[in-house]
């Protein structure tokens, strides 16, 4: 992937500021739950069910990294009890389309990839 | 993301076999080296250089996983010393084409994040 000398960010860079999001973004996590807001905001315990194998410590850090970056929000609706649900920023809706492609992409060549799986067992 | 029931992959299962290629992909350092390696093949060392902060030992996983996927080659000419690269496969540049994309898309909304980060730290 070529350097675009214009462009300030550089993830290839440890010390890129992107290096750090680019990680909150592809983490174990991160991925499934962008993926998981988009299009519709989802509560804690159905966002849990959805990413299957998430703890719950898992999925709050994940949501709390998001929210520090600018990519996830929490909406708090003052109902009793308060009704709490995570929604993508339009950031994160930015991110969240990106990742769904990638996964797309998987999708697409699995049918090849079990293959070389299973060859190269 | 809503799931399509003709489509025989779901990434949102933890048993769902595109769930650890998923995770090949999506590693700290699997996304970098398919993005590295786009569109161009490159050496062992080469790849090391560009991929900062990476160790001999993560990246020789890495790229191992992503050979077993089927989506990275390792490609040996036989010349005296044999002279060793690594090269993407047709799927492989399927995948690292929507790694890259991710990649651009953080790159638009870092400077945001970055506000996001400063008020939340």
């Amino acid at each position: 992937m070529a350097e675009d000398p214009r462009r300030p960010f550089d993830v290839f860079s440890g010390a890129c500021p992107s290096r750090e999001v680019l990680e909150h973004v592809t983490s174990r996590w991160g991925s499934l739950t962008l993926a998981a807001l988009s299009p519709e905001p989802a509560r804690f315990g159905e966002l849990r069910r959805c990413v299957d194998g998430v703890s719950d410590k898992m999925l709050s850090q994940t949501l709390k990294a998001l929210e520090a970056d600018g990519l996830v929000e929490r909406h708090v609706q003052s109902t009793l009890p308060p009704n709490v649900d995570y929604r993508l920023t339009p950031n994160g809706e930015t991110v969240a389309a990106a990742v769904k492609q990638l996964i797309l992409a998987l999708y697409a060549v699995m049918p090849e990839v079990m293959e070389s799986k299973a060859q190269s067992a």
